[in-house]
């Protein structure tokens, strides 16, 4: 009985250290997907680093909540990174341009360990894990889910409270489209705006000869984001850069500035920042605050 | 009290009838990959095709075991199937060349519902599901597991008894090849035997000047497997006609049999058979039956 309620304690105390510190974060965005393999972690660190880019160096966290296959570490070159612990919690690893990175990755063992945590148990890991990160102030916290819409991304984005929104990650093909439809679904039942969706992998263009082909057809995201009334935030082309930037751990978007897919992350950010502006005017408008 | 004791006297039973169900297939594959998105629900479909075309036509089952992303019907042109019903159990649909398909999404109200079921009563669910489908007698079931190695494929590989083994699905690139060495540890600690590692979208041809690009870079699963000491079993170059197939319905192996993915494709159904002969020889050598 003792150990039981000592624990609801420490449950309590986690959840009231991690709102507090997650007050001090301006704006929390999950990046989310309906499925795996669809470069949601890809585009969450070139967001992350995107934002950074824009005026907030510095001023961006990343968050790798993925917590079967954390690859933001390897994707930014952080793999031997540590959390800095002190006495008043866990300091995140730094990236490029300043931006905060706390990974799933930095406290499993091994990397070829599979995390076979199960249940509730894992949750309140999470939490307290969470609850330690002291992340300091920032403008903007971006948070890599696990993929899919099943218990992991669904135990963690109700561990993280008052998010911003989510942005939907997909693949321009059919089958994807029915699990994006999911996301959806899944984050307007938890009460989480959606932000918008992004399409990637949209279009591949022959380094030899120009010719675009389709490799995962095209649209698919546009098209399902208008079956759903929520905003489509564009498209990234495939480049095969994008994996051999990531496989090296180094940001693609600052390898190649000009190519059109980093354009692409450029403009999704300047999407994303509009949608924010207009919810916090509607919201002060709400409040009569104005 | 009375109910729990009726639950736990149901899930017994229901051991007991999957067990003999199971009995009378004679080989069991699980299609799996440490992450989502590789390919994994369309590789298990052209294999369990690919087999079905190496004479064994109505004599291969598919099981669709994705419990939050069910791609198989979409893929199969089976949407709108249903299982059914009979005093005995439930009957699989049939697919082209007589392959019996099962699939959660026989099971689940809309497409665009996520399934958010949690934690104990979702197996429960799902054993009950299992142990009522009369498969009949089968050379061949592909299972088409839950993507990652997380709670969802360790729960419901663990439902199925007496596998031969697991296939991995991968991409080539290097943060996958991590995933992979999840995915073996993974197998290895449920004491299923890995038959080998598939490397999906292997380089892309451009249909127009015929120059190969490796979007995904090459080699990756080869060299994970040789890390690994497992089989390599081949690789599936990226074909669009892929995914259009996949988004019509039909299965690719079927439409385009002359093209280098489908080869791929039958060469490693030879592979596998070849690894589950071998393995068979082995244990009745040891068992003395020879």
């Amino acid at each position: 009985m003792q150990a039981t309620a000592d624990t609801k304690t420490h449950a309590i105390d986690e959840q009231t250290v991690l709102r507090k510190r997650m007050k001090k974060i301006k704006h929390k965005i999950a990046v989310i997907s309906g499925k795996g393999g669809v470069g949601k972690t890809v585009t969450a660190v070139n967001l992350a680093i995107a934002f950074a880019m824009q005026g907030h160096e510095n001023r961006v966290g990343l968050l790798d909540a993925d917590i079967h296959g954390p690859c933001v570490p390897k994707m930014l070159g952080m793999e031997d990174e540590k959390l800095k612990v002190g006495p008043i919690g866990a300091f995140p690893a730094r990236g490029p341009l300043g931006v905060k990175v706390v990974s799933m990755a930095f406290v499993l063992a091994g990397k070829e360990v599979p995390v076979i945590w199960r249940g509730p148990l894992k949750m309140r890991a999470i939490e307290q894990f969470l609850s330690e990160i002291a992340w300091g102030e920032l403008d903007f916290l971006l948070i890599d889910l696990p993929p899919g819409t099943g218990d992991e991304p669904l135990s963690v984005l109700k561990l993280l409270p008052e998010m911003d929104g989510v942005v939907i990650v997909t693949i321009p093909s059919e089958v994807s489209q029915n699990v994006v439809g999911k996301a959806i679904t899944f984050s307007r039942q938890l009460k989480v705006p959606v932000i918008g969706v992004v399409e990637n992998m949209s279009g591949f263009v022959c380094p030899e000869c120009g010719t675009e082909t389709h490799i995962f057809k095209t649209g698919g995201g546009k098209k399902v984001a208008q079956e759903y009334s929520v905003p489509f935030l564009g498209s990234i082309p495939l480049d095969p850069r994008i994996c051999e930037a990531s496989d090296l751990g180094r940001p693609f978007i600052m390898e190649y500035p000009d190519s059109p897919a980093s354009k692409a992350f450029m403009e999704i950010v300047e999407k994303i920042k509009t949608y924010i502006q207009e919810r916090e005017k509607q919201s002060s408008n709400e409040t009569g605050d104005k």
